[in-house]
């Protein structure tokens, strides 16, 4: 995986994309204004821990220049209000996922639990019109010590690149990352959720047959956990399989190897993936690897291997379809197809992954 | 829904059945020995607060027969041990669900958090070989205030009745029916979970292939919290339902009302109920009735009211299927059909509940 950095250009004089950061050249975009980015689907699951340069970025707005001297957290809650220095956040005892506990930062200016509030974050990252990125997580995620929510300046031990939120950036884990703001520089406790757009009119979940003419983003609840999902990485949609042989079955008898990973939302653990090759005539449950984080505070995804048999029938027929479905700690299941979930936002695609591969 | 109770008789002589508390007439066994039996689905969304003698009821040994005076509720954990009587129990703070809180009663016995501990609940029921009813839950959910963990003695402001676990149950609200132990008599703090049949070889969940040759329960985790659901009360399955006319619209248009409720585990809050009867090409959106508590201890059921449209085409055909899926605060939903999810346990059966009716 190790690949040169590619610069980011952009000619035109004062354009708000002039100061990108450069990136790996793997990083393949959707789409470069903002930059939004993943690896190849093939090299996701070869590792558990993905390398930094690349990890997947989504950014909604020009990456923005801060010098660490210059950088401050506005802090606004418990009746107070305080300017942290990025020294002052380094100089807090150190979590576990490299960054300051937000929990006790707030039970320190006097934040006491309340249902009804929210803690809005803001970025340094703006828009057009010069308003800043926000959203907000309920009090009750960032109060819980089990809720793990860091104000982090480091990721796998090295300081944070500028696309992933340099000097800080909030990490919520087991939510929805458009509420894990970057390039932090104000946090407050509201009566309210963030009035942003992205809060309101952006990451909600609507039914099938609700348009752009019905819709109420008003009614909708903000996307803050979300639901179990996985994926195949290997083998590839299209792509040519060898089945291996089986030695102790009889001629012709074989297995195909497939890899990929599952996640849950809300730190809920992934207790099986199960795989079909059969349209779920019958299902093979997968190997896992993952980190034994207890449930609830499971956030990391887990990897899965299976070996799927083949049959002869199939592989005279050459032509295979592989699903995927994940079940996490609550027990929910992913759905089968996307027709019912389907949404006018495109978000919250979490149907079973059906991979066509041609068996050789 | 007045009605008579019905008493239990068992003529024969030293029966552990002979002493089952009388029951509402309308609650139609599945199983009476042990017993148990919910109301007929028709009344089920009647009302919010579903009264207490109509109220499911999941045994799975004889109610045992305790006097509130002998009453002895024995606690392990922090190194301590104790014996709390009804009185003590009762002289409590209490609770806004009608018992004491455990998280305070462990935290005052010195219990400290730790993630790989569990707490396990006895009940003063016996198999026929001595052993009590047993479960657990992590010690996580145990001392979490936010986990809402109670010893309940009361139940909608009446004592518990003896089917419901007279005099003290464990209410585990968000979690599985089978870990909120009735007729507690005993709880400990331990580095494993419940060794009980019911907590290590039965509520558990398997992939469909997964037979009674190949099963292994030891590899399959204890079910706590559920998946979402929902189910349709009316109109039932094989009813003729006469359908409303829309005075707005033109001669044979009109619709029909469909009632139900939906619920999901770990306090998530329903956020959406979608209802077709053209399977899946046109969903409309029921309106929620539902307790404005907190999401993450939205504990109650939400009811719902649909009124969906039923097209001159459908209305000739006359036969008409309904079915209901219900998203919870993590945006997860039922699946669509129990084919895929099916266990040889039989549990967490969440697929779309449908409803075929005759339009008339
Ligand atoms: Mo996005
Ligand atoms: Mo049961």
């Amino acid at each position: 995986l190790e690949g040169p950095l590619v610069a980011s250009v952009d000619d035109e004089l004062g354009s708000p994309w002039a100061q990108e950061p450069p990136r790996h050249a793997l990083l393949k975009p959707a789409s470069k204004r903002p930059f939004n980015a993943e690896p190849p689907i093939g090299l996701l699951a070869e590792q558990f821990y993905t390398p930094n340069e690349l990890f997947y970025v989504r950014n909604h707005l020009p990456v923005p220049v801060i010098s660490p001297e210059d950088y401050e957290l506005e802090i606004e809650g418990g009746g107070k209000e305080q300017t942290l220095s990025l020294e002052r956040i380094k100089a807090l005892p150190k979590h576990s996922w490299s960054g300051a506990r937000l929990c006790d930062l707030l039970r320190q200016q006097g934040v006491q639990p309340d249902e009804a509030k929210h803690v809005i974050f803001e970025g340094a990252d703006l828009d057009p019109t010069s308003h800043p990125y926000g959203a907000s997580i309920p009090l009750a995620k960032a109060l819980d010590p089990r809720g793990d929510v860091i104000l982090a300046y480091e990721m796998n031990d090295e300081p944070l690149s500028r696309d992933h939120g340099y000097p800080i950036r909030v990490i919520v884990p087991g939510t929805v990352g458009a509420r894990n703001v970057k390039w932090l520089t104000r946090i407050v406790v509201a009566d309210r959720e963030s009035d942003s757009h992205w809060q309101q009119n952006d990451y909600k979940g609507f039914s099938p047959s609700t348009d752009w003419d019905t819709v109420d983003f008003g009614k909708s609840e903000a996307i803050q956990a979300m639901p179990v999902t996985s994926a195949i990485c290997t083998p590839q949609a299209g792509s040519r399989v060898k089945v291996e042989q089986d030695e102790a079955k009889g001629e012709g008898e074989g297995h195909i190897t497939v890899r990929g990973y599952a996640w849950s939302g809300g730190g809920r653990k992934i207790v099986r993936v199960d795989l079909t090759n059969d349209e779920g005539l019958s299902w093979h449950v997968a190997e896992l690897e993952q980190e034994d984080s207890p449930d609830g505070r499971h956030y990391g995804w887990s990897l899965w291997t299976a070996r799927l048999p083949v049959s002869q029938a199939q592989r005279r027929a050459g032509d295979v379809e592989i699903w995927a479905k994940a079940v996490d700690s609550a027990y929910n299941v992913q759905p089968e197809k996307f027709e019912h979930i389907w949404n006018l936002r495109g978000v919250l695609a979490n149907a079973y992954h059906k991979v066509k591969v041609k068996i050789v």
